[in-house]
């Protein structure tokens, strides 16, 4: 098994998806999964704490560059532009990932316990994002209000994203959704 | 039966309430909420489809007065502004069960189901706030980016006025998450 170890966890996420999107995400079972990688059960579970897992891996990565772009944002900026340079960090790791990223939307959206789980995970980043505003000196409610509205954005604009195909700029979307923000709180001329 | 109608839907509601308290909703059975509130258990449901929905019941009742208060705010207030008129309707309809409202939030905070219908019925609330939006002429994004903002919004006040056990002004709690969204969005002196 050693010499497998460097490609392990791409063929692993690879099999899982390929039997998530065939068979459902509920119907497979990891033997399937590292069967399908020609790897042991015990290797994947070396990987993942389970199935769900494949889909969640890496979040902690990713959370940790959204809050380090939004502490690192210019001091004068407003707290939203602040979320807005930390999510552009996000958008960074999803493109550099479109494929699984969309794939991995279509397998969430088909199944509501992954939902609630997704759900979990952007409640936990923008508890992060708060987090950081705070850093950056931002009244507690500022920062949630900050933090809740700009990942509120991210799902907007990545829900756009992957609409298309994660063929479109996600940099811009998630702009777009932020100006829309401002807009809507100030202009009564829609 | 007949002569019990005018009372039995509070009194399933209070026994229901008791019993999820007392003893947690999972634990509990449509036959001792109807035992308890001295009722048949088919009387029960005539009221509600199933023991959860005693805790969501009336729920299309203040949606509709949230569309309706959107709809009917001023031609030139901005859009996020429309949703504030709503989610004051809403306020006027909480703020008649104080503690209905409180004791329910409670409940649902220690039931992960609960939590997940109460996600999904929000977020039905945000939909009917963009389609009210749509008629007073609001782009598609600038609807769903409106209404779901503030009905995160709505959440951020609710829950500072339920940890205050009920007894604050609701209205004046969505006004100050309102007002420090507009904040956010474009203040860099925070």
């Amino acid at each position: 098994v050693a010499r497998w170890q460097p490609g392990a966890h791409g063929r692993l996420q690879q099999a899982a998806f390929e039997l998530f999107e065939k068979r459902g995400f509920e119907d497979v079972t990891v033997a399937e999964i590292a069967e399908r990688a020609g790897l042991t059960g015990r290797t994947f579970f070396r990987y993942f704490a389970d199935k769900r897992e494949v889909l969640f891996a890496g979040s902690e990565e990713f959370e940790q560059g959204f809050a380090e772009a939004v502490e690192g944002a210019p001091a004068a900026v407003a707290p939203l532009e602040a979320i807005g340079a930390g999510l552009g960090a996000v958008a960074d790791f999803v493109e550099t990932r479109r494929e699984v990223a969309t794939r991995r939307q279509q397998i969430l959206d088909s199944n509501p316990e992954l939902q609630e789980r997704e759900r979990t995970k952007l409640a936990s980043l923008a508890v992060t994002g708060a987090e950081a505003l705070r850093r950056r000196g931002v009244t507690d409610l500022g920062a949630a209000v900050a933090a809740e509205a700009g990942v509120l954005m991210f799902q907007v604009a990545f829900r756009q994203w992957v609409s298309e195909g994660g063929d479109g700029d996600l940099h811009q979307l998630i702009d777009d959704s932020l100006t829309e923000l401002r807009a809507v709180t100030v202009d009564g001329s829609h």
